[in-house]
């Protein structure tokens, strides 16, 4: 099952919107196939470690599976079907299919053809890999991973706004890779007009993220970069109702969609804007900064995991933003405790990786 | 000479205000002695490599020394004489002993005894180790650590001034390693006031380090655990000139030192802080923030090593501090670049070590 979530993990950044998922079968204590779920609209994992083991026999073999098999016609038919014309005599699950078309039915079916099924192998490791997708699911909000670039005293730009650059080559390398396998990159208003980013990822990754400002106001500049490149890829400036409509028309005018969040105040609006993305099956979102925003996000308990980057530099200021403003909590019992942490020297930049609390647990 | 090196290094917290110096002999192409400066007042590291060598002979060896011999008599005799009896033929030394009644004169001393002397290998290295007290020499002012412990989101303490605790205990054990050699610690006047610190070193370490309030008001509360406990180890309560005459004999009653900075402005004060410090020959001092304080230190460019904890939690809040306030810089390109950056993970927190750019070597 390790070697299973391992190939499972393969399919990160293209098997999104739907779930990682890998599989090994083994015959009389023989790997004999393996497989994952490698790209979205490609072969399920189970289809692909049966192609895997072609010529040997999977009569009798053991299927292990990180996720339940699918037993409905999507983009492919049913894993279900496959394995039970494989004639294999057991299958290995790591967690039920939480997705509503299946959800234990291909337990049932496996189950009724005579075959041994057994569930919770490595089930918390094989949920934690497909955190985002359940979450998805249970909430119809993406994964929020925030991420920052911070000075060694805390600061996300000097006093003036000045930000460029805090992190060193290396630790912009890694932002740009894991911007590739993002639906969405989120930052807000200020950000979009102190920074004037482009928010594209060079080079290019796995899928080519949507562009989102949270901008109320509809402030974003026509001549930023954002808005100049709009027609080659996509910008979302989500506003909110009552926004300037001439600026809002020239904005989609200019090959922007302008999308308008209802809810009255920041909080509701930014869970308008949640929801909307979900509804259009969006796994996992970066959000990057600045501190406005994303105190916003940690209010809404919407951050799920984090990456920040720490510079060995010191620039000093009362004024100078810290990575998450907003209210923020009075007491450190109440601290956001990130789970699952990871250490990264980067150079001499350091990359300090986190779960939001058993996020990813709690569906 | 890089055996020299690591020997010195063991005297770390125990020679100040003396330098730290190690000292190797070799004979032929063996080692016959080692020695390093043990403790201040005690005997100096080529003595102490000559005592170790004892009954082999020394008569031709090499002396590799990490600081100039000394040709004066203070605590000890010169170690000149010592190594000019042992009839040694070369001394080979890192760096020049920049002390007045030293700086060059033991070197002069050893050639008209007819040794071969050479100065420079491993200087970088060996100026490094002691840039401590080459600072103090040359300045006047004790060389200044900052510490913080600072959330993910780069708070030294929620919006409320709460910050208990943000590191763990791992990081707060080598905060307490890190205060036994220290000549003072140093803190803000509401830092003193909000965290009511005992700022002593638990477990005890290899010296007590005076405690030292940065408090121009001398609002420092007669009942806060630094004057309840001034008796045992001593407090130095820093205040400007002009401060409530009242509040300061009430803590130099409690058994405080109540010492007044002279000159106009947070600034000029701090400096004279500084020299008196100096004067009194502390050679480390910790400032353990808070923000404002260290605001301070950063303007004065008397920031010269950083101890940086970061926890992964998150805490939010436009209004909690982070760890050095003050002005700031309006560019990074002004940011104080940090050198010689360690990463240090501690469980699920990270240290991150470094030197002010080039200080240690402009003197
Ligand atoms: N180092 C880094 O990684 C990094 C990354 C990004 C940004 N930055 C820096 O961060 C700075 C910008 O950050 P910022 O915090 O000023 O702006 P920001 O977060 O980019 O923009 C403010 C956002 O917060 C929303 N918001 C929510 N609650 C709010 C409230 N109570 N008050 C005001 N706005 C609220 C605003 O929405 P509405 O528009 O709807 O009002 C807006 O989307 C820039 O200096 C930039 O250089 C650094
Ligand atoms: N996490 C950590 O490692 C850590 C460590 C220490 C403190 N803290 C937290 O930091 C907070 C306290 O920090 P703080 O920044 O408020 O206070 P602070 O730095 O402890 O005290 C303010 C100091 O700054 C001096 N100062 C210099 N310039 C100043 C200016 N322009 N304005 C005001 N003061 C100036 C003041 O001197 P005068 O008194 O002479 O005016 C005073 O010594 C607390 O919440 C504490 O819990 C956290």
């Amino acid at each position: 099952m390790r070697e299973a979530l391992q190939l499972a993990a393969q399919g990160q950044g293209a098997a999104e919107p739907n779930p990682m998922v890998g599989c090994v079968l083994v015959q009389a204590g023989q790997v004999i196939g393996r497989g994952y779920h490698a790209k979205y609209g490609g072969p399920h994992a189970e289809r692909a470690a049966l192609a895997d083991s072609s010529g040997q026999p999977t009569r009798g073999a053991t299927a292990y599976v990180t996720l339940e098999p699918c037993c409905h016609h999507g983009k492919t038919p049913p894993c279900t079907d496959a394995l039970i014309a494989a004639e294999v005599a057991r299958v290995v699950i790591a967690q039920q299919d939480p997705f509503g078309l299946v959800d234990g039915g291909g337990i049932d079916l496996l189950k009724q053809a005579g075959i041994t099924v057994e569930v919770g192998l490595l089930e918390a490791e094989a949920k934690r890999l497909n955190a985002p997708y359940r979450k998805l699911l249970a909430t119809g909000r993406p994964w929020v991973i925030a991420k920052w670039a911070m000075t060694l005293d805390g600061k996300l730009a000097t006093h003036t706004g000045h930000s460029r650059w805090i992190s060193n080559e290396l630790a912009r390398e890694r932002v740009h890779r894991l911007r590739g396998r993002m639906d969405a990159i989120v930052v807000g208003s200020r950000t979009a007009q102190l920074d004037d980013p482009q928010l594209t990822v060079r080079p290019p990754g796995m899928r080519t993220p949507l562009r989102v400002v949270v901008d109320g106001e509809a402030t974003l500049s026509p001549t930023s970069q954002l808005v100049q490149t709009a027609h080659q890829t996509p910008v979302l400036v989500a506003v909110k109702k009552g926004a300037d409509a001439q600026r809002c028309r020239v904005l989609s005018d200019a090959g922007c969609e302008v999308f308008v969040c209802g809810g009255e105040g920041h909080a509701a609006r930014l869970d308008a804007l949640l929801a909307e993305l979900g509804k259009r099956r969006l796994t996992n979102i970066l959000v990057e900064g600045g501190a406005g925003l994303l105190g916003e996000f940690l209010k809404l308990g919407q951050i799920d995991e984090v990456y920040a980057f720490v510079a060995p530099k010191l620039i000093g200021g009362s004024g100078a933003p810290s990575p998450i403003g907003g209210t923020g909590w009075a007491d450190m019992s109440e601290a956001l405790q990130l789970t699952d942490v990871t250490i990264e020297p980067l150079g001499d930049n350091v990359l300090m990786h986190g779960l939001a609390g058993g996020n990813f647990t709690k569906q």
